[in-house]
């Protein structure tokens, strides 16, 4: 806890005066200083859960009290609002469902900007839009902290199991900083370049990969029309040009693979709805950016008309039954 | 060539009409005999030299004369019309470039079906609707013969290479005979069930692969948009969810990788022209077999519009190229 | 009857001699002769009822007997196949589900074209794809007969009242023979120029109207969403440039217009099934012409889809209810 | 000018109170007081120009220097600033890009919000995300004015004739206030409901636009490569049920129509990019609102794929030249 009062003195104002200058920060040596965590939901529970396991004390907030009461027993310090947890830690990691919410944790009226120490570093984690990403990144700069954004890879799965994937936007000087705390809760800890440019990694992966599922639910189902044998034509397009991760690791068709969602009624994974969100994050940056997507947005309308066909909570592989359904003359 | 004269004579009758009968054919044993082959254009014209090179006499038939001089040269016999390569040979490979043209060679008014022999092996490397290839089977089978779709997947130059991959559909019996002519064109060579499996496993390959090629321009085009460095990006969608062929052995985007279309220009590769062709295909197998295919449909529009606007012999990688070109205001 | 007699007689021959040369033809005069008619279903039973009640003996054949049942009541003849039917009148509509079954009619084992006599008039009203009829227009012409496709718009209710619209392709001389026929049965006969153009005109139409129907059905959805008062919206549309019959006539929005389908459960009406099929001879026919419909592609996949999650036997703007399901999470 | 001095007043500062509160506004009565106009565009031009011939005093900015100058020349008061303006009237009308530019204009460092009087009405007939209209608005009810939108359909020609449509959203109350303003620059003023359904009943009007001229276009072409002369399948679509504003009002094809873009090289009209930026609105839209928009989605990548193939300032019924240019193998 010393580096953290050394933080607050004068000495330190100086110190941090001249390292957010230079937004080169020494934060790394500051490690077992506590870790402000925001956003206790399925995702962020397991991942503050893996910083208590690594010796971090965690300064924990959530919007719903009563999930901030698992961590009290933990031995978590649990906040009032964001701007509490600004005011005891200066290395915060925020976990939050969607732009909006992201806007009021760091910038609301009980936000962390409200108390932000100088020097911070701010960890965003959520999927956003890379444009409030930039945003939020100005605003942060302006209180003399640091933002990244480091969207994850991986689902609650990953999360429990420390093997999340991190692209992480920012600072170049202070991805060493950020990397000593997601490597507690990642793998992997990608570098992709400025501010938002985790968010884009994230969004153009997730929008190739709605693309080729839908691609390899609707070649699955053309070639079962055919008459090809499911699992001889999953082996095919594998040995062929037609291969992706859908095909080969997380095949739609059911009796094709075992261990995927499709084996098990399309239940576990990553949720129709939690796609459906990601698409709509690329469809805005392409409208924003004048990117011509034509399939991504297509794939973006096909996943959202299944969240109202009754899809929304299952795996977003559940595409092939979407498609395959048979018509009831 | 003794086998030959066997296969004329009246005990060779009897024995055709008892394998006629059965459908399944001693002809392996027949190997040396002389092979017909139609069709010697891009494709063709390698794939029959490389049946020459591993000893098989061939009889030789293209509607451009020209195209067959190069083979007179060679010691292929030229013939006038498809009827006479039925005439004078009992294994016959075809190779044409759409189903009308499939059609003529067949069923035309001096097709292949007006001289074939009883027991002879069709075999049909051209891509064509799989219903058409139901249909010349029918035709085949009427006049005691047998037909087998076998499309290939790879180029120009693995068809020099002897290193295509032919899917085969057909009657399971007559595999080995079709496998012993096509190994000397192709290295893999893949059974893919009853005739007409052979057309489909390829065209929802070939649909598949269409489909996450465009989506690979789309997600590094908007990526790059959005700050990321290409380079980056492919390897992070390759480590990822995102990962398919067209992400990491055939990269759209110009400087990510080396021996790829999109590193010279696009030249080279799979014509536009050609998988618009196969889009087509697609479309129509799906429209038949009322299967929706929202993403494939789409993508053979967006096939369709390259070649209108200059991309039509381009490789079908260009789609990045279209998708990126900047307003011009 | 009297000039049925003159056909069959030698003076006869000579003059349908040269009225096929010509294929211009006096059947007009002949009024009142049988007029075959092969498909009695939904459509072509009150079809073939209003030519009787203008006075036009019926010669009658559906592949379903039960079908021919009431017709013999009514005083038709009821033959055994077209080709009988082929054999009594000179004169014939046909009505068909689909091009297999308007092949089969015409050239099948059975077939109109085993009977059919010189300078027959043979009208086919079923909606197919524009290739296939013309292939039935050259069998049809080498028998010296005469072909006109008249595919109709307007569903049940217009046949019964005899208002259908009928789109008619052919050699132009013959349309006012072939207008004598169809004024029993619509009120508009338009002539759209050379066989297959009746089609041609059919699936534009409705592959626009298919267009437009889901086009509004998105416009009043997502008005409605952003707070619009639904019938306020469609005033608005309709007096803009976003004016269409779909916004204007058919309404997709229950509760906008009165006596339309979304009034009473998208009941009645033309069916999805039935759209889904014409757009697939859209897709059909532009994939063989290498035309470019991104949206006439799509369309069709949206009614496919629809066709498989309940709505088949709706009417087409049921759309909206299909786009505006509430996300069930 | 007796009526601003009374607004200025403490009697008539009591009185803004109690207008204020109630949102219910006399300033009809104080016709002929200036009227601030920002935004001297294309669009502003001619439409501030309306409000001087009509007698209205005009305080004009525009972010550029040069556009003022002629509003100079004809009498009226240019300004340094957004908030100059709203220093000087209690009217305003803004004309302006885009959303970030309306958010600069309202809330801006030198914005309007700077200097609003109590009780003005600020009416903002820029197209933008209808999220920043309901936005702007709170930020100007906080201040104690009223804000309403008031998109415009047509374009410069029906600017400098005085007949646009408004398309109005905001407090009823307010309604007639704004109407007295708009009718001198446009002759169809509707009422859409609260704020931000002015700017939905535009968008979702555009919406549908593009996606039937975009169908018209593809009909068209179809038909004409299906054998059909252009102008006659124009007139059986209008008679039927594809008929739309497209196919009887504004023809995409050369030499249907007279009088439109199509007959003039598509130079005039309402350009791609403009409808390309209409339809990126209805896009964003429809994302936050889980709207699902196939054909609208489709239609916004197709315009913008036409502007980055030099289409950007051609009519957006050039999309029919776009689709049907011909291969050129």
């Amino acid at each position: 806890m010393a580096a953290a009062v050394v933080r607050g003195g004068p000495a330190g104002w100086w110190r941090w005066h001249r390292r957010v200058a230079a937004m080169v920060c020494s934060r790394a040596m500051a490690s077992k200083t506590p870790v402000g965590f925001i956003g206790l939901g399925n995702m962020g529970n397991p991942m503050a859960k893996n910083l208590l396991k690594h010796g971090y004390p965690v300064i924990a907030y959530d919007v719903f009290p009563e999930a901030c009461k698992e961590f009290q027993d933990l031995g978590a310090q649990v906040t009032d609002s964001p701007a509490d947890v600004a005011e005891r830690a200066d290395r915060i990691i925020t976990m939050l469902p969607s732009s909006p919410n992201a806007k009021e944790v760091y910038t609301g009226a009980n936000g962390i900007l409200k108390k932000v120490k100088k020097g911070s570093l701010l960890i965003d984690s959520s999927t956003i839009d890379p444009a409030v990403s930039r945003e939020l990144a100005k605003a942060v700069e302006k209180m003399g902290a640091v933002f990244m954004d480091a969207p994850v890879s991986g689902g609650v799965g990953a999360a429990r199991a420390g093997n999340l994937t991190f692209m992480v936007g920012g600072v170049e000087q202070e991805f060493d900083a950020a990397k000593e705390l997601l490597t507690c809760m990642g793998s992997n800890v990608i570098y992709c370049g400025v501010v938002g440019t985790g968010q884009a990694a994230k969004i153009c992966n997730n929008m190739l990969l709605a693309i080729s599922m839908i691609g390899t639910a609707e070649a699955m189902n053309l070639g079962i029309r055919l008459g090809l044998d499911p699992k001889l034509l999953a082996k095919i397009l594998n040995m062929s040009s037609g291969r992706c991760w859908s095909s080969d690791t997380y095949n739609p068709v059911p009796g094709v693979m075992e261990g995927v969602p499709s084996a098990n009624n399309y239940q576990g994974g990553f949720g129709t709805t939690l796609m459906a969100k990601d698409l709509g994050l690329a469809q805005i940056s392409a409208t924003n950016t004048m990117t011509p997507v034509p399939l991504g947005s297509q794939a973006h309308q096909i996943y959202r008309m299944m969240c109202a066909k009754g899809y929304a909570l299952k795996d977003f592989s559940a595409v092939f039954q979407f498609l395959r359904e048979e018509e009831n003359l």
